[in-house]
């Protein structure tokens, strides 16, 4: 039996909206996850999270599996005991944090080797090990270990990849089967670079072995966005209609509105909270149907510093609507005050929550 | 007309408990002002200051005057305008930070020269420029700018210092009676070193001068404990009972409780935010009125690290309330998460606040 259930279909594009039911609780889809990377969406708790509306969040085992460790996750009743959330959680593999952020780096048939780049201890990523460390945290949903190569790939590289992400996901789902908590999922990634060939016989490989949902992985790393739409469109269509559809890592508002609208369900990123970091935030300017929806400031700006009128009078995060001014977060941002990153990140995540829920609406009035 | 209403007087020591009434609202004496530096307690925004219980924030001069400027701070409505912060202010004269935070300092009679030490320009701060300034933010309360001294100092550097203080004084008192918004007002601060003679002399010049309040200054920053007791006894029996004591600077808990004993008012300190961002928090043990009623633990400390109670049960504030435990916390500050700070200067801020409560009703109920 599916978990989502797909409420209104679009007549204008393949966009969907729904629910998903998870084991924490049911998610709107389609639906975009805050990144909570070391068991916190930086600068923010979880009590600020649930006001924000967030639904479900993400969280990356690589970093968790280091700081505090499994032992740790289990006592205290898994990431939601230990943050204190108790709505779902989807957990990454770990596979991408140790291609982007270990010193040493080591693939073989078992699995990824690598050093934690903060104590130089050795650690083994198997699939079976990724999983195990996942049902520590207890998320929602899981991922498999995929084999990941840097792009541009060569053919080759590309396609023997795809076949040992193949067999690691039959793996990964055997020990998922075997030993998973009741009620959590496991989703599957196709990968295959940027060839058409390599990512309709993942697409298929990973149907064939069959999984929660499915995920469209290794793609959002430099290539032009015109082919990764048009490679989603064509896996999407490969994909059973009644699983969901995650694309890892995307994107910008106008890419999450163009995936949504070519079938995806499911989407999380660091840009809303990264740059938030950075002190660039997005301001509302229409509705999520035409061009040119919003804008990216940079508060930081020497013209925001008489700028007395509020961040976004659009907006509706705790940030906008205790009246926080331009000119005050930019002085905040100038003096370096901690502050700065917190207000702009509740702003952010806000705006990113508030684009999937413009998003929901308008596939339910016919308009996206 | 005073402004301090004072509605209990301890039959068992000096302390007195009541209501300052100020240009933005009441607030309850005995209290305690956290520390909003440059316009914000690091971490912690307006609506989170006003969820803790905090009556009246200070803020100081010497930055704002640096950064976002009067000419910033005028347009926006001055700091509450510029902060969102709807209740009472105090700022400092701005003379301790150009003591202890610039590269250049020169004092004449005119006033104190230095350099901002983030981008060299140089400032003239002036009996009247600090009271200016402080008109610009709009503060409820003002401070006459003081010559301030090393300690240890000698008798005649500190008689000395005493003298232009008192002339300095007259300065401010001139300005602010000529300039001031109608309702703002003016403390005035008893200098003098460790000198008893001289502090005394140097109360009996404010109370001459004739200010809204007074504050001990140049105390703590070094000298025996039971000597800076001694001295503020000595002080307060010279001070007018029907205007606000300030002790500037104080001070660790108990030592709030001593000062309250002998008569003072108002209290500001670094310690509770400085303290979070380092780790070390507050923990409830008893009533003030007893010995060792807290407890400051240090949480990064490994033993906490599968500690997974409630960071103190006894504690009502945000993160103690919603269940952060301390082998969240603790994970929080291992991997330097900007959250860590958020959430123990709330709980910190929080306990100095109930500390002031705490103390009010024990003045009130006679056991303190």
């Amino acid at each position: 039996m599916s978990m989502l259930t797909i409420n209104t279909k679009s007549k204008k594009s393949s966009a969907r909206a729904g629910i998903l039911q998870l084991k924490h609780g049911s998610v709107r889809t389609p639906f975009f996850m805050p990144i909570a990377t070391k068991g916190a969406v930086k600068t923010v708790d979880a009590g600020d999270l649930e006001r924000l509306g967030a639904e479900i969040i993400l969280s990356n085992t690589y970093h968790l599996m280091l700081r505090p460790g499994v032992e740790i996750l289990r006592t205290a009743g898994g990431l939601h005991g230990f943050m204190g959330w108790k709505k779902p959680i989807l957990t990454d593999s770990g596979g991408f944090q140790v291609l982007s952020l270990s010193k040493f780096r080591k693939v073989d048939e078992e699995g990824v080797g690598f050093a934690d780049p903060v104590d130089g201890s050795r650690h083994l990523l198997t699939p079976e090990k990724s999983m195990e460390v996942q049902e520590a945290i207890g998320s929602d949903i899981a991922m498999i270990l995929d084999d990941l190569i840097d792009y541009p790939a060569t053919r080759e590289q590309a396609a023997s990849a795809l076949e040992r992400t193949h067999r690691w996901a039959e793996r990964a789902k055997k020990w998922f089967s075997g030993n998973a908590t009741e009620g959590r999922q496991l989703f599957g990634i196709v990968q295959g670079s940027t060839f058409e060939d390599l990512r309709r016989k993942a697409a298929e490989g990973m149907v064939a072995i069959g999984f929660d949902g499915y995920a469209h992985g290794g793609l959002s790393v430099g290539e032009p966005r015109e082919e990764s739409y048009e490679l989603t469109s064509m896996v999407n269509e490969i994909l059973p209609e009644d699983k969901p559809r995650y694309w890892m890592g995307a994107g910008k508002p106008e890419e999450i509105v163009e995936y949504v609208r070519r079938g995806c369900d499911m989407f999380d990123c660091v840009l809303p909270t990264r740059n938030a970091r950075h002190g660039t935030l997005y301001i509302w300017k229409g509705e999520v149907t035409e061009p040119d929806f919003y804008e990216a400031i940079a508060i930081t700006n020497e013209k925001y510093r008489a700028d007395f009128s509020v961040l976004d009078p659009a907006c509706d995060c705790p940030t906008c609507s205790t009246g926080t001014t331009r000119a005050y977060l930019r002085h905040l941002f100038s003096i370096e005050e901690p502050l700065a990153a917190r207000l702009a990140t509740l702003h952010n995540v806000r705006f990113y929550l508030r684009l999937m829920e413009q998003i929901r609406n308008s596939i339910e009035s016919g308009s996206l």
